[in-house]
């Protein structure tokens, strides 16, 4: 029976709505092999992708088992993707490229299959799809092999930006965890407070009822809270002892630094970044620098990575001076309830202390290298 | 007469493939208009997007007139979007909403016209497609609207991803300006010294033959040359008058300093950079410094990043000199040739120079504030 051609239609565009809008590649390998799945009214479609630096093919499947990698010469998918060249097989176990082993491990029955090499746009090849059992009578045809094909380009193109996106946002991860650890490595402080600093800043963020996307760009951003240290002199950046007048006065200019530095930008993290270099050091009550400012008048990201900053600052070693225990910290930031910190980010943090502390767990200086 | 099923799959999935290969979204925009054109056999489509912070629409379109911006609120697209209700309209001048001045300045006579809302899969409205004079007899039909609406919660989700998309590359290439600059920084260089060495470097890539990913990579990747000099204390980083020995050797360890920051990562951009910072003082002949490499064990982008520092820091004034004339400049290249130089880059460089000369006249600096 020829399958309703509006029908295919309205398939093919609800899944590649799906598709446009997954961006990590695992995800996109597992909704396009259900979309090859339902194009040919198969009972099993997997999408394996070639990588060619380690020689292997792997897999994600949403049901069962979860990753699979294989030798990328294996089987009837290595065949094909060697020669280039599609195969409809509509009698598995005689041919003699079929691994039945699996089949025999798993008591699943492979009938019929259709393997298809996939194409990139410039025409390499850089995967396949592998469809298994045909639902209903008769095997694999010529026109469910012609539908896969026009879908595999499409296919190969998404995957390339789904990686491409992974990797661009990997790399932009690393930088900003970068560019915090290089400010801080003047200072001497290590590259976990940054982490820390941006766990806790994110969970409170998340606390408080930020939007999921806000709470990532803080999570991002807050590592860059001390970028202007980067710009202040070692004799003062680094000294043992107790700042002078004089001393502190540029100390303090850290913050308007930073935001100098980053002030000119107008993308998204940059701009949280930017308002979180400038008012870290704010305090609620309207003491703080550089700009006195008061309340809600300090930005919620600024209020929020004041807490995550001192929290971990106060619990770690420094240089000049002994960390301090949980007792002590907890005592100050009561009495700086409403004075250093907004009061409704510390009931916040006492209500939630456990995560707080898991995060120091997980994240904390390991001095054995 | 009904379009058959199978020339329109194949069509779409054309269209699908091209899409997803495309990361501008002002291409994309053009790209889904033609896709649309298509589907219903108009004559014309645009795709309007909704740019909810401005209050206007936007769209491109392939000929005639280039980047057009519209009131949100104006005219059939306006109403259609704040409706969010499609609209057939097949005798356009009898609409109240048509504006028919474009027309009459054009000369172009629309008849038949369809708008639709574009949804993205969170249900709002974020554009609309508006397509014009359905080519042979009659007008739009159900169907036609049908067929867009299936494609237009998948245009949205490939726009937010472009849109998305965007924005994280613009990021990462700030980030990495912001980083060559905070390198800089302490040492009293300008912004543009990285931006000129970034552009340099792509140009020598290029004309060294490496591949267009590869020079991009090293684009962004040598603006992190210095980072390193993060970590030298500032007595030997800003020291006036001639270095001693011991600075000399202190202020040398920025190569190894920056390589310790970057090498731990896997990413493309990153490691090139660990390469770069780590290599970018090495001399073809082997006396160069930290590890006397020699010739094409050098790494390319050493040796490309090498010849980019030296012309624009012997070009610019710095605080312990002035900046060299071309002639003094060309013959140092010609006596290190070999030497400190690749051979084969020093005379790409001579072959070209008049590109060289325009990119360092492009991002000269300005002493004007």
């Amino acid at each position: 029976m020829k399958q309703n051609a509006d029908e295919l239609l309205a398939l093919i565009f609800n899944y590649i709505t799906k598709i446009a809008a997954i961006h990590d590649p695992e995800k996109l390998v597992v909704e396009v092999a259900k979309m090859g799945r339902d194009i040919v009214k198969a009972d099993r479609c997997s999408v394996w992708i070639l990588d060619h630096e380690n020689n292997i093919l792997w897999t994600k499947v949403a049901h069962g088992v979860d990753f699979i990698r294989i030798p990328s010469n294996s089987g009837i998918v290595g065949e094909v993707i060697a020669k280039a060249e599609a195969k409809i097989i509509n009698d598995v176990y005689a041919d003699p490229h079929f691994n039945r082993s699996v089949d025999d491990e798993t008591g699943y029955k492979t009938e019929t299959m259709m393997v298809l090499p996939i194409h990139n746009s410039a025409g390499e090849v850089v995967g396949a799809m592998q469809v298994i059992n045909k639902i209903g009578e008769g095997g694999f045809t010529q026109e469910d092999l012609q539908h896969l094909l026009l879908a595999s380009t499409y296919v190969a193109e998404s995957i390339e930006s789904s990686l491409l996106l992974e990797e661009i946002d990997a790399t932009q991860r690393e930088l900003v965890y970068i560019m915090g650890v290089t400010g801080e490595s003047r200072s001497k402080e290590t590259g976990n407070h940054v982490k820390r600093v941006a766990e806790y800043s994110r969970l409170l963020a998340q606390l408080y009822g930020l939007s999921e996307k806000e709470c990532n760009v803080l999570k991002d951003a807050s590592p860059m809270h001390d970028l202007g240290k980067i710009a202040i002199p070692d004799a003062v950046l680094n000294k043992p002892g107790r700042f002078d007048e004089d001393e502190r006065r540029i100390m303090d200019t850290h913050a308007e630094l930073g935001y100098t530095i980053l002030k000119g930008s107008e993308r998204t993290l940059l701009k949280a970044a930017a308002i979180v270099a400038y008012q870290h050091h704010e305090k609620y009550n309207g003491t703080g620098y550089p700009n006195q400012l008061k309340g809600e008048d300090i930005h919620i990201y600024g209020r929020i990575t004041a807490i995550a900053d001192v929290f971990d600052a106060l619990g770690s070693d420094r240089v000049y001076k002994k960390a301090w225990n949980d007792e002590k910290i907890f005592n100050l930031f009561r009495e700086e309830q409403g004075e250093h910190f907004d009061p409704k980010l510390i009931d916040l943090f006492f209500e939630n202390i456990e995560q707080f502390l898991s995060i120091r767990e997980t994240f904390k200086d390991r001095y054995d290298g």
